[in-house]
């Protein structure tokens, strides 16, 4: 049933990232670019790849975007180029629009405009980098809410070799340890028995103070 | 024990945000970026924030970036700074260096030179944004492995009512469900009589497929 | 009871001709450009006049532009310009906001922001040169309905002496004379007897083909 | 008998409207542009449309510009290009010819070279949205002379259900409603008996201050 | 009684040529240029040297230029500033104003807006070039009408020892040699019996073809 | 015998004035400059003209330069240009270079490397428009030595019908009448009873001292 | 056996010269450039000529780099390119890498990269040129160590027609003269009956303070 | 008697490489360069340094340059400032003038302006850095004529332990090995006995063929 199409406009580090992904996951993307060199590179790797510049409506209405579910306006730092783009794509009917922002005003217009999500690449990994950089075991994570986390986290040396009944961390830091992530295989909630070894990853579920208590005991 | 300093030469929307976190969660940030209207606007969120040029190694010296435990060079489009950045910093004896990268060629280069880490933003956030434009429920996700994988899923209206033990997950899919995040707080390791509701959002690990199976199954 | 008060943003040929206007019949304009030598010449006849970069918010809300009734977005050629500013209006709650539009699709994006009102100077001009260009004796006119007009006209020498009884507008071509502008005063709702003179002015209503069919037997 | 033929040089906004106008009103017209993308989007719009550098005497020569009755030297913002075109048309032979002017300066070199009319699009227009934007209810008007106005108001809700006759405006304020439109058709020298409804347009005739009164007291 | 006063707007190679000449003769000279460093060079050159814009009425206003008695316009090469200013000094009311043209058709335009006297001074040194290159031994000329030209020649070796008699120029070529410059000192209306020597200059006066005639015999 | 040859590199406003005036005078020219537009307007009207960079050696040697009489390097504003393209000619053996210089310093430079003959046609220009603006009657002058000039002057209403006798311009200023260019042909030597008319042309020879003290007495 | 191959990125005056002298060895060159007309111009020089852009890796690879001995990177004023371009090199597995440095940083980071030599033709030509100013006889010299230098230097006339025996350097100054290169052949190892002429050449082996002494004294 | 003083005209990697090492040896150095930041950098090094523009013939009197023995015109990439700087430094009675080329048609002209020296750093290291990539062993020379070198040799591994008598250069391939440098010191005219070893270098004098014979024949 995979048979959504997806129209990106603009192919820069993002939009190319994006676009690869998509074709990855077996979805065909038509890729639009304003830049020849930009869009003959990514021609043998998308569904199609045209040149053509998107704030010109008989342009986008002569390539059909009106049939793709999802239009992706990833423009790089042309903010005009990427509103005009927006309110092209919305008009001529695309059903979901998504739109890297540059800025928050710009992220705000583009929601006036009726833009469906507002993504802000650089900002998210910058906040998801910060992240990693102060807890040097923490390989990624979710935020379920303001106070609760999913961590995954390398298993430092110091724990090499010990139980999770040993290492107990509900009972003396709240969180839990929802899965291993082991060379051998993932260990779905795991038993009190299974031994943690220096290469395994776990998968820790709590509020941020506990995980970052955990982390913190166990990497002294 | 949080006293690591960090010095974020950049401040873009990659820098700028990655400093903003890094001060809230409690760490002190230099900012350094030639521009004197972004030193600026961050002088007042930063522990200090200062125009410099710093492909100067005087200027980086002036600066004392050696005493920074962590350097960020996340310059923007210049790929020469950002290459004569970061050789400088790991000249003065900065112990861990990050480095954004553009293009996987910089990437290689920044390797050479001696980075702790390169990182990508606009590439990695390409693909996770790819991922939550396919799986309309997908939140957020970590990928622990090639197969494995978490996914925080939005519970579709279908699913509304419905105890785990009526869904279950494990069985037809194969794929577990470790946490609901509710109005009401969060359940870790639910029971089987737990009931899904609309709003909650389900924490599920699996392989791809069976996530994909899963989310598929329950949104037709 | 005349005290609304007028921020206009662009001090070009437009905004400035506007802003010059509403100080000669009586309101407040604080004028706002970026451009300082504008500013410079404008600061002596408006009531306030700033040099600022009206895309900051800070900017914006130092002025104090949430507390004028109607804001005019009359940037020159910046598009991108002209919505951030328009938005950050909006958000900044002033009740009445106008804006000029270079294009349709720049019209079509102020519209969906919240402009109460689009104005396209050039457009406009354009179509109302080009009636008096093919009407020589056609002064100036407004559009009541598709259908009907009021039109100025000079009168021209082959009328002069004639009383309007002798002209019979309204017998002949269905179109009325609902004012002559002599030398010595206006006449309105003239009577039968009331003569037209070569440099007089009269004001017709009447359908677009009956005021060009009389416009055309009379200049003949 | 409406054979005029116009060349129409620059087919920017107000030269491109002002070309529309005039086909749309049955006349033929030459658009000339240095602009290759311009030309071609009002190619299918006017009756021909060239590219050319229209301060070349041989090529206006070559387009037979002095066979046009009218001129008009629409170009965009090439003050110089303006003033050598305009020379170049009155040399040629073009009878009438019109220019719009950038500034007053600009417009006093045209006059000074045989333009025979001189238009100012932005100015006009920032004139005349100053009067609208304090009038809420002016739709449009006519400056007869300095003293005397024809304004086309809309009837706003308290009048609404009211008879001339009651209103009276000529004993109360001294200006005449000379015309009703409503959506039923437009009433010429509306009878006493006659009634405004909330969605009427009435045109009235006064002095300036007249109007201002009569309609200040009608909007309070 | 040596009072007229000029005022020079344009610094440059011909602009400041013509003022130091006009000083060297004795008059008084106002330069204008808007290049600061052009006026502090000539500003211990000239009577008054000023750094302005010369199409800013207000400028030349303040600069009294209507006390001028001549005007010349020698701005480099931006053909509107060169007519913007022309128009200004005229309406300020100079009396003689004089203007350089680039082309042909600026030419015209100055000469349309009132400027006394258009110079061409590349064309102009082109032609005059032109005929000392192709006579070697001409100096300089006048040409006094289409036919007659008076020329300043260098006296070639073959004629040098002998006397005007021998010569006899007018008999032979129809020419006449009206003034001989000898280092000793000039001779007006020289006698027969004077003689040529090789270091002399001769003033000859006739039509082109007798003078080219006779210096084609006299150099072969 | 008129078969000179002339190259001239440089076809601006002195290049190409320098070029017509030369065909006109029967010799021929090739003409080369790098601007395409240029060489098309000038190739119907010089005997070859080419689009050639000349600072290329190559370049100039395939274009046969050394058969050439004499070189004009008269390129406009680039002074490296000019040095380099006037070496080559010198290197390639054309016997006679002239070269227009910009200021001294490059004048100088092109002595220093071979130039016959240096042109300043904006300089001169200007010395000679300064002549002629402080003698309204002044046409054209030759300037024969320090001392001694030759002035074509219009005769002034005052002087008409007055006899040469009567003038005696010798007697009383010092200076001769050499000539005068009437109407009906040149008289040259005039007689004591020739009469001046005002329409009249007289060439007069003198000290400048007794040429302006003659004509200030004449035009008082 | 002279089959060393080299492939010379950046053929500018450094790696022209380079290129030309390899060739001139009798080795094969295959030399690149982004620059057409610089190709087009080394065409006829080199082995191979190519334009190409040396950052692309795709393009490095397709010109078969990897089979060259050794790679020259003389990239002129781009120290993005330069280092881009040598990490290709490197990546691709060129044996031996050299690259031209306009930086000391520069050359830290080629360093880093892998460059097997970095070279600094400004810098070390001015060394050599200083040498040589300040040493009026000096032709050329090597630096053996800090200490000792070998000089190539012309003999001053003071001692033409004096033998060695005379001269007796060695016990003079502590310097020896181990060649002399005379018009009619070199002699390596001269007798002490050798004599000098003012056209020979000598070279002379010493520690700085020697030479300088030994060349003072004689230049005295 | 070390009292030279030099002027350095351009401050880049030539001419600040040059200064500096002069400065080094003991001179006095004024340094000019019209980039500030430029000459800030080099005026701790230098005795003095201006910023100044050297094109200026009074400035260049001011600074007095016509009281040094020598200029050096070491201007980057400007030919014209290069040429006018020469020339004014000649024309000033500077004594010895040494210019850096960018060309050779550059270096023609500044020979012909007087310059006593032409210095091409690119090319010349151009051509040695090819001579030391071809002869792995090579580490400098001196070409004493068209025939006979200089070389300085590192010893390679399979001489190690070898003595010269042993060698036999001279015997074997015609060249003689005039000094030997030792980590223990220099031995000029090394005797029979004494023998090389991996670390030493060694200093040949022979034909061209000759030490390329003996290179080759050693490195096998």
């Amino acid at each position: 049933m995979k048979t959504k199409q997806f129209v990106i406009i603009g192919l820069g580090r993002f939009g190319s990232s994006l676009a690869r992904e998509l074709i990855e996951l077996g979805y065909e993307v038509l890729g639009v670019d304003k830049d020849e060199e930009v869009v003959q590179e990514m021609s043998h790797v998308l569904t199609h790849a045209v040149v053509a510049e998107s704030t010109d409506e008989e342009v986008l209405r002569s390539l059909g975007v009106r049939n793709f579910d999802t239009g992706v306006v990833a423009i790089g730092d042309d903010i005009q180029a990427s509103i005009l783009t927006t309110i092209l794509l919305t008009d001529l009917g695309v059903k979901h629009v998504v739109a890297k922002a540059m800025t928050e005003l710009h992220g705000r217009v583009l929601e006036k405009i009726g833009v469906h999500r507002v993504v802000y690449p650089e900002r998210d990994m910058g906040i998801r980098v910060a992240h990693q950089l102060v807890s040097p075991n923490l390989l990624d994570y979710i935020e379920l809410s303001k106070e609760y986390t999913i961590a995954e986290l390398s298993v430092p040396k110091c724990l090499s070799g010990k139980s999770l009944q040993e290492l107990n961390p509900r009972a003396k830091y709240g969180c839990s340890i929802v899965a291993i992530n082991k060379p051998s295989g993932i260990i779905i909630a795991p038993a009190a028995t299974d031994e943690l070894q220096e290469k395994d990853v776990m998968v820790v579920i709590g509020t941020n103070d506990q995980i970052e208590e955990f982390e913190r005991s166990v990497t002294r």
